[in-house]
């Protein structure tokens, strides 16, 4: 969920004695040990010599390794800081709040036992040298604020390497979200998925993979802007990952500007930052489905969206409806972790969609996806996601 | 402690039923949370929108990474699983279980959140390219288990890129127990320690740090051996580090076997593994100081070693006077993190070393080290060392 990348120095805003500030005082994780250390029999179980038995074991099989270490319940949330949130490259030592928030969220909601990775960038042959080097530490990969386009190679080759799950939550977690709140939001207008006009404003990271969700999940007409307008075959300015974006979206040829794209359009999906201007809210077709997802400022300010869409979501907390990457990503590698599966599919990641939205009984324009804080989520997603593995 | 590796596979012994495994089940180790997340209040302090304001402070000083995210109490407990307790190289995967052990020692003994990170071994610049570039998440380097003569050139070139300690706990804890030791045992025999005739069985990790700590306390006379006798410079069959050992140590010219070097010695320290015939222990000084520390087969059994020794330590718990590492890196790294130092002396060492020792009141044959479940030793030796930062 992008937005417009700050100089972080101008917006540089340091009080101690800010509530923000004292929470974060220390940091927010910690280590427990789950076994005692009562004397010198349980060292003597735990290290040295005892340990040397389990140490043996995995060695002559490492599959034990998921077994006898704290390795089959922890994922590595792996960041360079070149993409967080909307503050852009600010680091990895900058990154580390966000990393640790996330990590905070992991035990709580799905006690998956989450570690902070926060390393230098470099190419991209370096990050997937790194990231597979320390691999054998984990149970999953979780990429997090990385930027586009580096991020797609970045989690095709590690995933290439490694037989344990990687996930760009920027990409699948958003997508799989974004795809449970239509899957409800065409509940509410009474539509079918699969004749739906989408257009997801946005062609980075979660743009490219809310695109790559719903094509998968049998929605064929999605129309994809960049900032420069429709993302299609004509255009000579495509790099990276777009061209293959150009080929396999736009089955009407659509070209021209977002405003174009918008024209008749029933769904708009913002993940790019900016504003769209309300002159091409009003020309897509009745009742639209509009999510504008930038945080802090939707593309479409709710109070505008409501004045055409029939359902609008966005990424805060203070509107109804939050698209908020939290549904997803607990209960996934809770699942993935469960079943011991190698990767996340994408029939995995269809799965955990529609258990979120099939959380929300009677779904209404005021409520296409669960609560966060609702505890039947990721068991829902970790459930349907070990199905599939 | 090493002692002669083991083919693992030939060793390798797997019970699920045996108490040793049950206790590994799962693992040792899972991460808490630090902070609350009730609502979405809690979720908007320590994640989005909130948690913004922590990035931003920290992009424009990064120094408030270790004031503001949990990297001000965290290390990283790093190992290749190329020299693992006496079992050699087994692997990340495998080495994963001691890691989590010392993972537990660090929180129970010092607080500090320590985590495991093994990883896929390499060439020296792979290795320390890899560490350096996750040390942006961690508030210290715990080297473990890495092959020597490697080792010392990694924590070396790792040491010289960071400004975060950096500490191979198999050289430097096992030198600084070892030293301890030695204080106390000089106090029991009565001798000056500075006059002592010392001979290190053992040129790798342990040994080199032992020797390194011996002289730069102030005891000049330090034979070292290793396999083929003793290290001095008429030997042309030195590789690595050892042609600075023979040049550094050995002031007499002390040529020949580990026989010859123990000819009229007063203190044997044994971190080689394998077996000191008893007829060179009945040449040493009269009264010596015997420490056979490899584990689990001391070099000098206790009971032959006492049949001429003033004073016997092996690295075993169920001896008098074991010699273990966990006297030492709890604090040494609670010292080093509370005082925020970049690097950890050769002086924060000696002190830490003094420090131990001074624990003891009234040093006595059977008595010349502090238990490891003492719980003033790690208090002690964290304030010698921030005293030396």
């Amino acid at each position: 969920m992008a937005s417009a990348p700050a100089d972080p120095a101008s917006t540089y805003d340091f009080d101690p004695a800010d509530p923000v500030f004292v929470a974060h005082e220390g940091g927010k994780l910690g280590v427990v040990a789950r076994t005692p250390l009562r004397d010198s029999s349980d060292l003597s179980v735990i290290y040295t010599p005892g340990v040397a038995q389990v140490c043996r074991a995995i060695a002559a099989d490492a599959t034990l390794s998921m077994r006898y270490t704290s390795r089959s319940n922890t994922v590595a949330v792996v960041s360079d800081g070149t993409a967080v949130l909307g503050l852009g490259n600010i680091g990895p030592e900058a990154a580390m709040p966000v990393m640790e928030g996330k990590a905070v969220l992991f035990k709580h909601f799905a006690d998956v036992d989450a570690v902070p990775v926060c390393m230098n960038s470099g190419t991209v042959e370096e990050l997937v040298d790194a990231i597979a080097r320390i691999a054998p530490t984990y149970g999953g990969i979780n990429l997090e604020d990385i930027s586009a386009p580096r991020c797609f190679e970045i989690e095709r080759k590690l995933q290439e390497r490694l037989n344990i799950p990687v996930f760009h939550d920027d990409q699948h977690g958003t997508a799989v979200v974004a795809y449970a709140a239509l899957i409800n939001a065409a509940k509410v207008t009474g539509q079918e998925l699969k004749k739906l006009r989408v257009v997801v404003g946005g062609a980075g990271a979660a743009g490219v993979a809310i695109t790559d969700i719903l094509r998968r999940s049998g929605i064929p007409d999605v129309v994809v802007c960049d900032t420069r307008g429709v993302v299609e075959p004509y255009r000579t300015d495509l790099k990276d990952h777009k061209p293959r974006l150009a080929m396999s979206t736009n089955p009407r040829g659509v070209r021209g500007t977002l405003g174009d794209a918008l024209r008749d359009a029933n769904v708009y999906i913002g993940v790019s930052g900016g504003t769209v201007p309300e002159e091409f809210i009003a020309t897509m077709a009745p009742g639209p489905i509009i999510f504008a997802l930038a945080n802090p400022d939707p593309e479409v300010h709710p109070d505008i969206a409501h004045k055409y869409a029939s359902v609008v979501a966005t990424g805060r907390s203070d509107f109804p409806n939050q698209i908020n990457n939290v549904l997803a990503f607990p209960g996934i590698f809770r699942g993935a972790l469960d079943s011991g599966a190698p990767a996340i599919t994408e029939w995995m990641k269809i799965a955990a969609a529609q258990a979120i939205a099939g959380l929300v009984e009677n779904p209404t324009a005021d409520k296409i996806v669960p609560s966060p804080f609702d505890e039947r989520v990721a068991p829902a997603v970790a459930a349907a996601v070990a199905a599939h593995a």
